[in-house]
């Protein structure tokens, strides 16, 4: 009867007993953070400080996995406060990563993960089988007329999910509102068209959502009010407990597309941060996310492609936490690049296309179909 | 008359023509990330497309300084989307750092900094000259009794701030309205008694906010209504706009502690992430904190002497951001290395007693008195 989480570190060390000594240091750290001699005896010693559960030499022999138990009631039921138990203060220390989260049963009552997942995102979409279409809304600078006429003419040949540039947020040229409003309305229009052809799939719009953080969930509810069928979130900038509030809350009830922006230096580093499995999969599925952007191999970003497969994995690992999410590599995507990310992403997957849609023009469609038919070929 | 913001990025490369490369790839991810020959003429490329202003090679030989400049248009008034053009996607970009912020005349209007400032918190403590004594009030899993306790008698022997642990949040031990309203009246009978005595000084009471990101607001004011006299957030956790929003509501007025949880990543590579400065001085103003905590060298996190003092130098520069603020190291702090610490972060400073406080047990005003002492006698 052992509802505690234990997370996994890879812990730096010259020895055995050093890397011991600082696995004992971690659960210090992240619970009591203070000297071990002044614990008091109880309560505090027995539930709430952290426990080294686990210690086992890594290959190179520079390296220690050790795993670390905590008590849910080191947390409570806000995942702030779950994320600083799990790396708070030891982000700050050198030589530590987070290589596995395992919630256990009482973090994932707390905790239980996305309200759609792979199978609502292929409902909501009728998309019954093939990866996504995704184009992506930009640049920012333009005015909201030509978004909503690229959220229309993307929707129209036959997007899955309409998807803004993350770097939609606020500004003069485009306000949030008037934007999505516009955009909403588009997207509603070309789905009107698309079913007075006969089509049984639709776009999804899913607006980004960058205004202040207090104001997160107006601006969700403002969206879903104008139609927005999802909404995009950067949880590196608001927080994943911003994202989180969203997933739980009945009232909005709509999908979370997470954004990576501002993650980076938590997966960069072979010594700090996240593995790319855990941020981009495991918290990502933690914090309600239905789908997860991350930047795919060989791009203008540096993942390799065992990381964007290990990212793949968390996102779908039917053991959890919670539902199988959709992962959704871009940053770099052309037509080009689809039979290899096919194959390593295969149907269950959100494909974005980004940048290279504005050479088409006024044959943005074009773009949409071809990608459409080489999906469906690949099938 | 030129109203952009300049953001200084190390950029590792081979030669200058790839460090150039990209540098404008940073200028166009961080901005309109698309393709540079799909930029449109105009307003896009004359205004929001980010401008690359300076290459500089760095003594190594292997990195270069880039200056970019970008147009408040690209951000509108929401720190979120200033940190999402200072470094949103490109922090997912290998061998690219930032070093630099200069916020320029606009964005210094829109993010004006720090509502109190080193001479304010000087000025709510009364404390005239000198070091701040700041105990640190532990350890979770302690009940409500246990921290008025701690509260109290450091409040009476001398504290300047009585700061709760980051790891105070909402947990069932000690839920957060208890805590703080127990707390609150700790600290305020310690004040009465203080006054009392003829002292003209009094401790400030700075509760940890550490619930669900969207009742930050609603904690705090109920902190304030309790009786705190500023609150600790983790912008880490809660994002960088959680605590900006706090520190430019004329209605919550209060001072602001930033704790570093959580945001180890962006300064522990050096090729990757924030400067210590940036980091923990400069971008802190320009959020809004008073203070600034970070750990001291050579304790049980590894930063170094020199980044330390980057860090004090950034948190005291009189060019701005806004008023110079106070740091605050902490980390394993024990009297034996105060005079080093005072040598280095002098009397403008917030000297943070942790864990070791509670080796004292019943003798715990007596830590107080000696750091005081030890602290007036250096000045």
């Amino acid at each position: 009867m052992d509802d505690r989480f234990t997370v996994t570190y890879r812990i730096f060390a010259r020895s055995r007993e050093e890397a011991r000594e600082r696995a004992e240091g971690v659960a210090l750290e992240q619970t009591v953070e203070i000297p071990r001699d002044a614990v008091s005896a109880g309560y505090v010693e027995d539930v709430i400080l952290g426990r080294v559960v686990g210690l086992e030499a890594e290959p190179s022999g520079e390296s220690w996995r050790a795993r670390i138990s905590y008590a849910p009631d080191a947390v409570g039921h806000e995942l702030t406060q779950f994320l600083n138990v799990i790396f708070g203060n030891s982000s700050i220390q050198k030589g530590i990563k987070v290589l596995a989260i395992e919630p256990g049963p009482e973090m994932t009552r707390r905790f239980p993960g996305a309200r759609f997942g792979a199978t609502g995102i292929r409902r909501l979409s009728g998309r019954r089988a093939g990866g996504f279409v995704c184009p992506v809304i930009k640049p920012q600078g333009s005015d909201t007329g030509h978004f909503a006429r690229l959220c229309h003419a993307t929707a129209l040949a036959g997007a899955d999910i309409v998807k803004e540039d993350h770097g939609l947020a606020n500004q003069p040229a485009a306000p949030f509102r008037e934007r999505v409003a516009a955009s909403a309305d588009a997207v509603a229009r070309a789905n009107a068209e698309r079913q007075a052809k006969g089509d049984s799939t639709r776009a999804l719009y899913f607006p980004s959502i960058l205004g202040h953080g207090d104001r997160v969930r107006d601006d969700a509810y403002f969206a879903k009010e104008a139609g927005a069928d999802g909404v995009l979130i950067i949880p590196g900038i608001l927080g994943f407990d911003a994202m989180h509030r969203l997933a739980e809350d009945e009232g909005f009830g709509l999908p979370i597309m997470a954004h990576p922006a501002h993650l980076g230096p938590y997966v960069l580093s072979p010594d700090t941060g996240y593995s790319h499995g855990v941020l981009f999969g495991t918290l990502m599925r933690i914090a309600g996310a239905d789908i997860s952007v991350f930047p795919n191999h060989g791009g203008r970003f540096g993942f390799s492609r065992a990381e964007c497969g290990e990212i793949v994995s968390a996102c779908r690992d039917a053991d959890g936490p919670g539902l199988p999410i959709l992962p959704s590599p871009g940053g770099g995507m052309s037509m080009d690049r689809l039979p290899d990310m096919m194959r390593l992403y295969g149907p269950d997957c959100v494909y974005l296309l980004g940048g290279s849609l504005l050479r088409y023009g006024d044959r943005i469609g074009d773009a949409i179909r071809e990608m459409r038919a080489a999906l469906d070929a690949g099938v």
